[in-house]
This record gives C-alpha cells, sequence and structure tokens, in this order.
C-alpha cells in the first residue's frame, strides 16, 4: 500500500494549481523571449506580463501601473520598508530619521528589515503590541504617530495564528492623521496570508503598499508582487536595467508572472467556494480536537481568524516531536511560520501573545487549503490522537 | 507556410533545455513543499536546493556553502555591490567611505548599483575606461586603487560586444595589492555572459565574489547565485526568514533552484562541443557579413571575445530599423542589452570603445547559441543584405 501523504502546511507553501501550471509552461522554451526585447519574441514574452499585470490589477481593484513584480513577499515587504526608508533619507538627507510602526507579530522579514534600517541608524521603529487574541489595536497605532512617522506597516493575516487585523480601520486612523501633515504617512500591509480568503480591494483596506506571494495561492514560487499606490514616494531596492516602471529592475521572470497573474484570477472566482469549503472542516477539526485531545488550547483569536488556520497549544508534549510523530504517519503540519521552522527559539507571535515558552514549544499549526478533504482531516485527527497519547506516554505524563 | 522563426539573441535570453524542464516539473506540484520545513514534503525540497547547491559547487570548485541562490544576476550584483558597502559601513560608521573600481563598460545593474551607494553618500566610484577593443588594462586597475579601496567589480564577459576581461590578472594584482593591506580589497566579477563557454573554477578567476544568472545558460529565468568566498565582508540586502546561510531571505524558488543546477551541469559537460559549434558559425558569419555587406565594422575585441557574440556597424542604417526589419523575416536580434533595448540612447557600452552616436545607432548584436543552426545562419545573412539594402534604398543611401 503506498503510504498516506496528507499536507495540511497550506500556509507554508501551496501546491501550484495544475492549471496555473498547463499556463505557464509555454513560456519556459516556447515562447520564451525577455519581455524588453523588441523582437517578435520579446513582445510576446511583453504580452503574457501584461496579461498577469492586467489580471493583478483587476484582483486588487487598481491601476496596472501600481503593480510591480518582485521575487516574492519577502523582497516586496524589503522593498516597502526600505524603499520609503530610502527615499525619506535621500529627500531629508537622513534628518529627521524617520519613524516606522509595526507589530511584535509581523513576519521576520518585516521584523529584520525594520531592524536592518535601525542598525544602520536610518530609522526609529516601534513595534506594537497585540491582546491575547494577536489582535493590534487601532488606539494603539492612534497614539504612537509621531511627527516624524513615516511608515505604518500590519500585517493582513498572521501566518502563525491566522489573526485577522483591522487594516480597514487602520487604514482610516492614518487617513485621518495625514490630514493634518505636510509628509503623508505611508501604509503598508503584508496581504501574503489573506489572498486566498479575505477582500484584497484596495479601496476597501485604504492602503499605499501591499505585498503578496504567488506560492501561498497555489501560484509558484519566486514571484510575488508590491502595490505601490501612484505617488507613494518609494526607491527601488534592486537597481538595473530599470524594469517594472523603475521600481525593481531584473530579467522578468516570464513564466512565473504568468503563473502569478492566472493563480490570482482563480482565486477571484473560487474563493466564496473555497472559503466556505475550508472553513467548515477548519472548524469540524477544531470541535472534535477540542473535544478529544485533553489539555489542548486554541492559541489566537477565535473568531478574527483565518479560515484554514488553526494553531493549538498540547500540554505535556513538544511541538517538534509531535510534528515528527505525524510526519511518520504521513501528516505535515508545522510548529511556527515555515520561514524559521527550522530555529528551536519559541515563536515570536507566540510568546507575544502571552504564551509561556511551554506552551508555545507544545504548539503546532495546521493550515488547510482547497485540496484538503474531509477524508484526509479524520484521519489527521486520528493520527493526532494517538501522537499525542504515545507522546505524552513516553514522558510519562 | 509556417512562419520562419530565427532566434539570435541568446545574450538577451535562453529558452529552457527541455532536459532542464523536466527535472525542474516535479517541484511544482508532486515535490512541492517548502524546504524549510520539517516535515516530508519539506525535506525533499531541501534534497532539491542540496542537489542544486553540490552542481553548483561542483561547476565553480568551490564550497556548498560558497553558493548562495537569489532571483538572478541583477540581484547578485546589486548583494555584491551593497553587500560588502553596508557591511563596511556598519564596521566602520560609514568614515572613511569605501571606494568602488569598477568599469564603464559594466551592465547597467552594476552602474546603477554604485550609483545608488554614490548617490546616498556611501561610496566614492572609480569608472576606468576601456580600449577600443572593449577591454580593461590592468595597470589602470593596479593605478586606482586607494587606501579605502572596498571592491573592485569588473564582468567576465560583457553582454553587448562579447569582450572577454583579464579578470585572472586582474585577480592576481588584486591577490598582490591585499599581501600589504589589513582591509583587504574584494574582488567581484559579473560572471553572467561566461558561465556557458569560459572557464568558471574561482581558483582559476582569483574572485571572492562571482554572480550569474540561470536564464541565460538554458535554465528558467528569475534564479541565480552568487557566489560569495567564505570570509568575505558581506551583509545580505533581503532580509527575512534566514535562508541561504543568512545571505538571502526568502522562501526558496525550489523548481527553479533545481533548474539552475541541472542548467550548470548541463553546461559542463557539453561546453567544448557548443564552444567550437557556436564560433564556428559565428566566425563563418562573421567573415561572410564583412565580405558581402559594404560599409560595415565589427564592435569590439576580435579576439577576446566570446564564441556566440558578433556586433556590428552598419553605415547609414539605423539600429532600431534594422532589427524590426529583420523581425519581420522572423529573425531575432539585438540593438544592445535586452535590459535596456527599449531605451533609445546610444549604448554605453558602443559610447566606452569610442563609437559616435551615429555608429552606435547602426549597431546591432547578434548572439548565437546551442539551438543555432547552419540553415538558420544563412537565412539571417540572406535576411540582413536584402533589409540593409532595402533600409539603406529608402534612405537614399
Amino acid at each position: 500500500m503506498k503510504k498516506k501523504r496528507i499536507y495540511l502546511d497550506y500556509a507554508s507553501t501551496t501546491p501550484v494549481d495544475p492549471r496555473v501550471f498547463d499556463y505557464m509552461k509555454k513560456y519556459f522554451f516556447q515562447k520564451f523571449g525577455n519581455p524588453m526585447s523588441l523582437h517578435s519574441f520579446g513582445r510576446e514574452a511583453d504580452e503574457a506580463i501584461e496579461t498577469a499585470r492586467k489580471q493583478a490589477a483587476d484582483f486588487f481593484g487598481c491601476e496596472k501601473d501600481e503593480i510591480i513584480f518582485t521575487s516574492g513577499a519577502t523582497e516586496s515587504n524589503n522593498l516597502a520598508v526600505k524603499g520609503t526608508a530610502i527615499a525619506d533619507s535621500l529627500r531629508t538627507k537622513g534628518s529627521p530619521r524617520p519613524h516606522i510602526i509595526t507589530t511584535s507579530i509581523e513576519h521576520s522579514c518585516i521584523l529584520s528589515a525594520c531592524q536592518a534600517l535601525a542598525d544602520r541608524g536610518m530609522a526609529e521603529i516601534t513595534y506594537l503590541p497585540v491582546g491575547s487574541d494577536g489582535l493590534v489595536r487601532a488606539i494603539d497605532i492612534e497614539k504612537s504617530l509621531k511627527p516624524n512617522t513615516l511608515l505604518v506597516s500590519i500585517m493582513y493575516v498572521n501566518n502563525e495564528i491566522g489573526t485577522i487585523q483591522p487594516i480597514r480601520e487602520v487604514g482610516k486612523i492614518i487617513e485621518k492623521a495625514n490630514k493634518n501633515r505636510d509628509r503623508k504617512i505611508i501604509f503598508h500591509t503584508d496581504a501574503t496570508q489573506a489572498i486566498s480568503y479575505l477582500d484584497c480591494r484596495i479601496e476597501n483596506l485604504g492602503v499605499d503598499l501591499l505585498s503578496m506571494s504567488a506560492h501561498k495561492i497555489y501560484g509558484p514560487k519566486g514571484i510575488g508582487c508590491l502595490f505601490i499606490k501612484k505617488g507613494t514616494p518609494i526607491k527601488r531596492i534592486q537597481d538595473g536595467g530599470g524594469q517594472e516602471f523603475n521600481f525593481r529592475s531584473g530579467t522578468h521572470n516570464v513564466p512565473a508572472i504568468a503563473g502569478l497573474g492566472k493563480a490570482l484570477e482563480l482565486v477571484e472566482t473560487e474563493r466564496k467556494k473555497v472559503y466556505k469549503m475550508v472553513e467548515k472542516l477548519r472548524d469540524y477539526m477544531i470541535s472534535r480536537i477540542m473535544k478529544e485531545v485533553s489539555g489542548v488550547k486554541l492559541n489566537g483569536s477565535k473568531i478574527k481568524r483565518s479560515p484554514n488556520n488553526a494553531n493549538f497549544a498540547f500540554k505535556d508534549v513538544e511541538g517538534e516531536g509531535l510534528l515528527l510523530g505525524l510526519d511518520l504517519e504521513g501528516v505535515a503540519v508545522s510548529t511556527g511560520s515555515a520561514c524559521s521552522s527550522g530555529d528551536l527559539r519559541p515563536s515570536h507571535v507566540l510568546a507575544a501573545i502571552g504564551l509561556s515558552d511551554e506552551e508555545s514549544h507544545g504548539s503546532m499549526r495546521i493550515t488547510l487549503g482547497k485540496y484538503t478533504t474531509k477524508q484526509e482531516i479524520e484521519y489527521f485527527i486520528n493520527a493526532l490522537k494517538n501522537t499525542v497519547s504515545r507522546l505524552r506516554k513516553i514522558a510519562g505524563k
């Protein structure tokens, strides 16, 4: 019998949708030109890019030239944070040093891009706390604004606990604050984990910058985009041939860009259906686990939560052991964000919502996706129950 | 009859070798995991990356952990230039300002990365001239060295005129200079156009940093690497999850990385054969064009030249018109580097080797590849002769 393989780590990465792959395929060796070339090979590659740009612009409800293709959300986030800081320092010659507001539960790429600026004396950073539900309070943002505040960067959906932040509300606070300011505060959201399930229309969010990555939405890895609202002062961080309206140089990754566009189109068409299906399975899973496993707690908000995310703290179990035990049963889950899951330090997100190191080390993230089935969830719940009790027995608990 | 389509713009980008594509394919939806994940989906993705890293290390004759995967040569070059400058400024707190030596014929991504540092007061730049053959003189480098020289960045093969720079000789000059210096000068080469044809063993070049891109060697777009010699002081420019030994964060582009490794392996195996084949066709093409087209001149060095490159200046013809005329005949060539071929300013490379604006505007680059056939070259020569005489007739010349 073929070994069962159940993937419940969709927040880490997703398989490419076969329809996306079929669409991308021809750009590897049939229509393989460089879109900057003037000849027909170049023009057909350029058409692929402009189609994808249109698909992205339609998805976000923005202009085509507000979409900048990057190598993924990490680059988009670096561009958002550093690009705005560099533009500011070119304007002010470095004084006053700009102020950036973010939260303590952002993805590591936002946190470390901010840290990199701070290390170089290029910005001062405020890391806002979150409540035990993982939510940032809009009032905290209002209170943190300073005359030199340049950027507010708040993720839309947290990658570990799935918390949905009040982006629209924050957008309104910033809009209000900007009425009395010469130099406008720029509002950025990392929407990487939100694209599949939530409304990402720019006008509904009130953001100036928005990051995303295709590989979280059944598109290819190595490609993402940054929405840059027209007129936002931002300087490119990757210099070169002047691609992407001079915001991001480097030969276009044509097949991947085509794939990103197609993936966004599919999300738009199928979102409602997938949302319902995934939420129902997730809720079923949560309720069974809460009932049938002792010493378990759901981390994060119960309400303001992405429909595909569950994150549990298990008493008297190591998350790492649980992950590996489940892996032996063919089930893939995660202990934290994939980006640092090789890292044994307790999750900065779980710490920020008030978990002890012990609770954090006993935590596990399960994220569902559009290919998740009821059968997989049933299998997983049984495997989880067996693994938890086996591990507790070994530990003498 | 199906329209003829002849691609003679291999220096701009190449089609993916079907063997590379077949190898990459499974990483899109079969083995689609995130290599940072601990479960089996992650581990099999990680294996793909480590295989590619080994293939690259074998190719360059270096250690596996000296290979850093990036989104392509533009990013690698930005990392080389800015990463060394940032590491230096973190050490010195910005004083003395580091000095960078490069040439006036580098790819735009090196030139504009240097310019970006200069604009921000983070470096002073020396742009070395080249002779009419496109060659930088080693003695000029020696004379330009200053106490605060941090980096020398010289491309291995020029993308427009195919000139092969004396990298090894420069490496020796720097090695000698470093004997008397506390702070070592870092030597970087952009080898993007050299990989397919020239010796790229690190020990034979004497470089500390080397950039390349897969899409110039029949691998996928959107992936490249930077060789970083162990101990070279360089700071990452893309912050985040700490991937790539903390030199380059962001989810690994697994299929593309796998493709890069495979493409390098194929280059190594087939280089000699491809070199001979391409050089023979290129030389045949040059000699026929020089004989059969009047008012034509070969730009760049006749000897120190990549075997796949030819670059001609045609009297009384606009390169742009020539390109479009040939495109109508189904032949794809280039007027400059693809990265700026939408740009109508005369090429900075052709200007640097002494061409007048008029000569530069009448210039055209033809670059062959491993799929180029004798028939294609014959067809191209005829199309070229017809197009040149047609255009000259229109212009009344």
